[in-house]
């Protein structure tokens, strides 16, 4: 693996969803755009990788520790929305409405795949939830059986500290009643609202 | 577009395939395995930058011009297989059995797309068929009308210096004839071999 193609490919193809083929595309791609692409990306993968931390509050990416979203005046301190981990953050983030900050578990409760409450960093949050003075904690974790039992323990927990609440579950907007799984359409009968 | 992940984002979407939202996720993983990954990849296109180049002889980048392929004694120098572009040429490669050298026209004559004569290097063919005294030019351009102009084009050209093939056409291998093109099989049936 001496050659610097070779190298590119192989470690083009450790990306997630990118098997050796697909690698071989991106590389052919990439050394024909050498200069539009190829040196600006590695550029800006080496700053990355020398600025980005991981926010000692909420366990966020960014720049600044604590993270411009657990820095920001504008942002409601005292509401926190807990979730699994980073992509789910981002996804929130995305929506744009959610004008709290978070606390990133890094995993969820299993049985089988070894996390323990002591890995959910459940004394953090107890900590900022003394510290920041937090009303109000909202679960956005996946409704899994692992999502479920971690939402379950850790509001026990933190249940006599602090109010908690979960996202809503229901038919999503735009969603086929005929598609939908008959979970989601039974958690949505029994959380039905008067119109 | 200060943040240094809002620009490894925007550069990884440049990526072909990778949508913005792919690119979140590849921007997400990158960092989540900075020393495995995000480094290592950082370094090892920045050094595909600054040793890769074209091939002077054939057009495959390599790290040499000319390329180890043209280069290696073990290779007919005198059968030369035209191909389209770099891509096609690794597809070649990877399919294994070719002992000859290639030569990259760059594109397809074009009506529409505006590729002319001058700009598939024809002259630069010509010299290479003198020089290496070749014997024989293989075509393995795609079955479309552009490749099947350009290498009418090309054979038309260089027919009285040496002789032409082209790759056979016919049924794939593993291919079920009912999901077989009707060209594909008007062509099978005209090039039939006696069993």
């Amino acid at each position: 693996m001496d050659n610097s193609i070779d190298k590119l490919i192989t470690y083009l193809a450790k990306m997630p969803g990118l098997g050796k083929r697909s690698a071989t595309r991106q590389a052919l791609a990439l050394l024909q755009k050498r200069d539009q692409l190829l040196a600006p990306l590695a550029d800006v993968m080496r700053e990355a990788y020398d600025k980005v931390k991981v926010c000692e509050k909420c366990g966020n990416f960014d720049e600044i520790s604590p993270c411009h979203i657990c820095q920001n005046p504008m942002r409601d301190q005292q509401v926190v929305c807990v979730v699994k981990d980073i992509a789910d953050l981002w996804a929130m983030e995305r929506m744009g409405s959610f004008k709290g900050t978070y606390f990133i578990l890094g995993g969820l409760l299993s049985a089988s795949g070894g996390t323990t409450p002591e890995s959910l960093n459940i004394p953090k949050l107890k900590n900022r939830i003394k510290e920041d003075e937090i009303k109000e904690i909202i679960f956005a974790l996946p409704l899994t059986i692992e999502g479920k039992t971690t939402q379950h323990y850790i509001s026990a927990e933190l249940g006599n500290m602090v109010k908690c609440s979960e996202l809503a579950h229901g038919v999503p907007i735009g969603g086929e009643l005929e598609f939908l799984d008959d979970g989601t359409l039974a958690e949505a009968l029994k959380s039905r609202k008067e119109v």
